[in-house]
């Protein structure tokens, strides 16, 4: 399979998202290394080449070409409205594993309640090709003006409302401003220009890159839990066990015992820990996992 | 199991304990993260609320039923005097997993020799009720006052003895000072309001943090040994495996191999890897735990 | 084995090696900690003493018989021109786990083209003696200047060549500095006092720590991969894992399917991983190792 | 004068005092650092020692005769009710100079609208006797506990109500409190042992360093003006210039001309420059100043 | 005067202007304090609020009238293409006082040696006004990009030329880029919006800020040497001080003499000092200054 | 006088008198900026080119020429027993403004009293020079060894006794050594080549570059004091001032008044304020400085 692939060019990520990408690559087995020419890391693999390009703009050069794929947000997938095939969804932001919105917000006491009382208003946002195809939609007209940052600080003294990112919400509540609308949901994903993936070479090469970023991913979440127990137990004790991954068992030389592991999520092992004892397990153990390939 | 456990309020240390014990929680599976309110941490569990308070209050806030459960240093529950339930002792301390002491100490060229000589002294101590505890039983008469800090600078230019928290005895002797007699030693301990440890459903829950921190603590001292050896080495491998936990085996499908795997005390690896090689064991791996549960 | 081991005295590199260092004896075993008289480190082991010292001076000591055995560089060995045991060969380095140079530099402009051309000129270099042989090697007389560091600067405002350390060239550069030639290349090593050598009790101990940094810096390149299949994929898959391990394989409950698992290097895993897939492996998953006794 | 002198031992506040207090001592001439062992820490004038100590002890010390003098809080004074000599007011605060306040505070949302609502409550403080005599003086009983710190984080959830510290108030609005009653208004107070105070020598010394703190203080907030003017412009320029210090006018070569020069304070120097130079004055030029004895 | 002033709302540019500016704020006399709430910083004087705004914004507020003035970036006036007022020019920029300038540049091994080459190229750049009148002048059509930043590290692999702020080119040398053209110079300038430059009180405010900013410039550079010397030195010592302000002389006591001060520009003391001393000077001291109004 | 001047190359001290030594150049008068190539800075001047180089190797470079003036220690001049012209002695050091000593110091507890028992010793230093002109002068033969740093750790494990600098002693007494003999006394010194004092051009540059320094390092310890007093009370006044610079006295418009000003040490004001107020000075302020020429 390997001598199929193609070398191709990967946009990653600089600014915010950038430590979280270079470790999830990283984790995937891509060791990258940001020196002082930091456009350009250097990646230990020969059929890969990386370039460090702010997120807004990856999307576009993946688009053009002048990238062959690239880890980006949705958000700005759809601001530049770049024409690119979606290969995987990440699902990882800047803080924790949610997804991150875009939300129309205003001042807690403004007038304005919905979107059509935005007509004739001032908006500021980073994003203003999403903001502008938003208010189309629902035939409202504004002036929709660019921000260089500090948006939120912007209402109600500069502008009426604002289009902002936002992942929790609290830095819009210390900013006294409600969210009147969500205008997109987005994650990071995975893009591909139309071309390299229709030839074989490169598609083949994004796909590796998709499955080791996944498999890192998914390794983030689950651990591996081994455990002894009786052969009479057995049934009792995967009974407990998540059904995802069906279990490993086998004989063990002291007679009647078995050796279960079981890949599991790592939030349901607290809970299943004391009923596996309570059920018989013995020598319970919980080992990190780097991938988990499904 | 889970179905009857109640949700609990718990303390946990803010200061020179808390960023050790949020690791311990986290290892035993309670994303906690502490945000900008820092009082109220938030934790991934709806059966679990936590409150970040100094070391000092916790033991208070447990009696009275403000909190549930808490964890916080032994010598601060006597400190104040408490009626705990004590579940749990979690021997970890701000440096490594050594106990604590409160010590009598006094400068190094002090007549004082024993706690008699304190009578009609001046004595500077965060811990009064300890120290005047402490005095009582020894029939002396001494003026406590209550340190705000820095207390092994205080003798002898401001008074004549401290009583103070020391790990290691280093910052003692960099004061010149000299430890007369050890008052309390202390260790981290999980402590739950006696009420709450009568209702099923909130003792349901406290037993499982408790199991869980346990769990966790275990794991930092040990490690999984696996190998590899004929049939004919076992007896002599696992002669050398430390007893506690007896080693795993199954046969491998190489006639006459097997594989042995064994969790050992970190602190033995050392010593028992050139045995086990010199004893026919091949492919020896060491795998890091998340949790041992026995 | 043990118990005819005898106490060494061990010199770790102070300064830029000593992290690395440190945290390879680390996950070797040997717990050390370095406090505030830090010549000293402490170790959890009563047969073994360390001491911080400029790499630069170690091999001096352990000829001179002050340690029995130490971590510095080959470069240093050589410049101090120490008879010493070299026992074993580390191949860490400050970045990465290159070997570094020692070259022969001039500014890119210099007539200078060989090392005949230095005959009656000036050269500063931190490496007196190593800079002194390898020009009366080449029968060439010159001004040899030692210099207290910031070397590449002095060429050729103050001196017409230098001679220094590099890892990847590109400090010298940024300085505009060709290399004329390397002088010498130098890995870590782990050296022995030749009459502690000959000591039984001693070189045990030795021996002991050189298994036990060998095995935990081989584990720095290295994974375990496990994975499920059915018996009759176990021969295309072994196929695909490399030669240098034979995977471990055994009978699991479920009828035909067989567990197998292999430590591979890190850096083939994302190559065989989709290949692995293709040939039916499941449930494939990657496990850290801290230690790799071979 | 200086020959009738004694030397003192002055308490300087450690904590979040320290840095202003060391400054100001430094800007009054009295050259102190701060080295390892930092209760005790060297000036450059042998009648003058200092010790670094909690800003809550400082006035017990000086009371009991065990320091002469201190610089502290007034609200430390009164909290410890500390019979001591106050000398000076030295108007500076942890942010600027405005003086701090302890109040009460309670949740936005508490039905707590008084001090007598406050009968068989729970109140957290640091100043536990402070808040002592504040209730009996309005005849309210309630629970006082003594908080270890982040006492605004208590209230409502452990108790009803705090006494805490604040300068702006932004911190008691962070975490949602509303102020009910200021309990004492605080300035930097240099205070005495009433016994040194009447030892001529020791007090001459006080007096000093009192005149000389003053002297730094006064010229944080305090300029030189100078400026050329015509001597029929004289009046005009005088009456703008403030009353408090009157200005030294001089001849110049140049006939008909004078300097004027007058120390002004700061915020009022934006104030009238304008004013200045439409009446007539010329090459007005600003200088820092760092001691204004009055 | 003062009386006639009114309220005036400015914007200080946030980001890498900020200190500078707000540090020149308060040298000037304004002490504006920057809280969590940052785009509201407090300003000690009733007639003054303050809006910390990005600099490439504020130029359009001010237009718009939502700001009464501000400080701002000439480039950046210009980019908006904004219709304001003037004041003053504050040279000074992020590091030191020279002028910024915005080139156009290109990869050093570029073809491209004028600005017709970029005939249907690609440039990147944060200034795309600027960037298009600029090609509009001088008749060229190219694709202009929005660059997020890094914009240095585009050119080759994405873009054939860029448009990027310069202070000193040591950014655009690193990232082998040739300067081919400047586009704009650029210094601080403090502007106003029409209307209120129209409004007495308004200007009068903004008159008095122009005055104190630029005294407070002019002292950044300058101060104040005195010194002694006999009325017959008095000619050839004037001769050497700079005509610009011509010196103070006044008669001291001391019969003959007398003390002659000038403010000198900082970068000729050091070569005056020598002549002055030559020419009979004594006693020459040099003093610092917080603002010279001339 | 500037224009007989000539173009000279200084060496400055790069390490740990580097940014003591730039300040007091920025405030000699020459703009000193270190950039990316820290060799080279750049200087505001056409006549001074400066390089920074370790103090331990400019008067090497200053005796041979390659520089024509030199900012380094009194120590390492006789370390490499250098044959350059001392031109000035600015007295400061690394911290504060005292001289450091090169000490011979050996553990407290060691046997050796007296410069005579070092007969077959073993000696580490980085001063290797001064340390055997030592011994030979007390006809003392012993093993002195290049010490690479961190020389206080090495008595008494690995030599009997060490040669290093001290400013306090402090570091001395944290490893427990005690100071046999002091070797050197050492200040910072500005040096020329000899042929570059023998040239008028360069002598004169050297001569301007040591009066600003001298006059700069003056300034850190002195200020102006200025006051006002009735013409009957001025001797008495004048008799408090020190005698060192003779007090400037003129006429103020107020009949009978004068102003009296004069630059004083630091060090005296807080002894002379009490004093001057009590004898009759009425509006004392003091002025800091940036340069006295005397």
């Amino acid at each position: 399979m390997d001598c199929i692939m193609k070398k191709i060019v990967i946009g990653l990520p600089k600014g915010s998202l950038q430590e979280t990408t270079l470790q999830l690559m990283r984790k995937a087995g891509f060791m990258i290394s940001v020196g002082s020419r930091s456009y350009l890391p250097t990646v230990d693999d020969p059929l890969l080449e990386a370039r460090l390009i702010r997120a807004q703009e990856i999307s576009r050069y993946v688009e053009h070409g002048l990238l062959d794929a690239g880890i980006t947000g949705y958000d700005w997938i759809k601001e530049n409205d770049s024409d690119v095939e979606e290969i995987a969804d990440l699902v990882y932001a800047k803080q924790g594993m949610a997804p991150v919105r875009w939300v129309l917000a205003v001042p807690c006491d403004s007038p304005i309640s919905r979107v059509a009382d935005l007509q004739g208003k001032r908006i500021a946002t980073e994003a203003v090709g999403l903001t502008r195809r938003f208010l189309e939609k629902h035939g409202v007209q504004a002036q929709i003006e660019f921000s260089w940052g500090a948006t939120e600080m912007k209402a109600p003294d500069l502008v009426d409302a604002i289009v902002e990112l936002t992942e929790t919400g609290s830095s819009l509540r210390a900013h006294s401003l409600r969210i009147l609308e969500t205008i997109i949901e987005s994650t990071t994903r995975l893009i591909a220009n139309k071309a390299a993936w229709q030839d074989p070479g490169k598609r083949a090469k994004i796909e590796q890159v998709a499955v080791l970023l996944q498999g890192a991913l998914a390794a983030e979440t689950q651990v591996l839990l081994k455990m002894n127990a009786t052969q009479e137990r057995v049934a009792t004790i995967t009974d407990i066990l998540p059904a995802l991954h069906s279990p490993t068992i086998n004989q063990l030389n002291e007679q009647g015992w078995v050796a279960i592991e079981s890949v599991v999520a790592k939030q349901v092992v607290r809970e299943i820990i004391p009923r596996l004892k309570a059920a018989g397990a013995e020598g319970i153990i919980e080992i990190p996992l780097n991938k988990v390939i499904t």
